[in-house]
């Protein structure tokens, strides 16, 4: 493709995201130099200042770039209840529903034996140290409703019941099979207040 | 989504890749900041010095950081025959095939009335002050067989007949409708042997 290996490494680098193939990435590398260098320029900085100072909240988990996220230092928020995701595009439809004014933890991702993520890779120590923080009365587990979603869920309901916490689970008014941040936010409203 | 705003900036920036939306976006972004960091900054830097330094070739108008690209510099190349494509991608399909070793000229777009692409848009002069250094017997359209393809065929053809220039265009073996870069090879090679 030319022989610019400024190009061809654009490329490369392009195919880091995931779901982009290489036709993909030639196609969005030439748009960028073709039509959008300032866009080009723009996504840079952004990925610099993401890659550089975005970090995990000390007590949440989720993205921030203070020590303390905003949701966990917000004191209007119910501590008494502590809701589980997988991650931060969950833990957003969650807050966009308005059925819930608890805390989170964020897993960061979910238990998957295929892929080699087991118990320590999502946190489960440092979920169960904040569910013990002797605030929270009750954990809603929110985890996606497929199979690696409810094999975590299991594992966290397991090891925080044996602490003698109580854990919930949201109700099967989410679809089975499907993923949190695709469902209509009504669903997961009424899935919050039928939680079991 | 989370309170960080570098977070937000990168979803943002990601956006400005063609096809990708708020929902692709924001699993790329999180996508890099949870398992691919050095990733995000290869990407960067990419971004950066793929702006900073890629440019057109003077004679071909393609991509390249010389002032004048490989292929118009190689001598081997038969300088009696030019091709024109729409872009990098198309003659990049071109080469694959092996079945044509003259120059090219790189259109780096097409014409388009309903987006306000017209022939200066695509270096129509510049494509015939190339086309009339003495040295090219024959021009070879290889523009896409769409709609705008063909129209922009159109308006090279008149232009350089009314120039007493030979002006040939790949034969209908290519599927009507299609774009090059997607075409199979084979396909494409016969479209150079039955040029009219
Ligand atoms: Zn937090
Ligand atoms: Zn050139």
């Amino acid at each position: 493709m030319a022989d610019t290996s400024a190009l061809n490494a654009l490329i490369q680098g392009l195919r880091r995201l995931p779901g982009v193939g290489v036709k993909s990435a030639s196609r969005m590398a030439f748009h960028l130099l073709q039509h959008d260098r300032e866009g080009a320029q723009m996504l840079a900085q952004a990925l610099m200042q993401a890659a550089g100072n975005v970090k995990h909240c000390a007590l949440c988990h989720t993205f921030t770039e203070a020590d303390i996220c905003d949701t966990c230092q917000d004191e209007s928020r119910d501590a008494s209840k502590l809701c589980v995701v997988e991650n931060p595009a969950d833990q957003s439809a969650v807050e966009r529903t308005a059925a819930y004014k608890g805390l989170y933890f964020v897993l960061m991702g979910k238990i998957s034996p295929l892929d080699g993520v087991g118990p320590k890779d999502i946190g489960l120590q440092k979920l169960i140290d904040r569910a013990s923080n002797g605030l929270v009365q009750e954990v809603i587990l929110a985890t996606n409703f497929t199979a690696e979603g409810e094999a975590t869920a299991h594992v966290i309901s397991v090891a925080l019941k044996a602490r003698g916490l109580q854990v919930t689970r949201l109700a099967r008014g989410v679809p089975v099979g499907s993923e949190l941040e695709y469902v209509d936010l009504g669903t997961i409203a009424h899935a919050f207040v039928d939680r079991r």
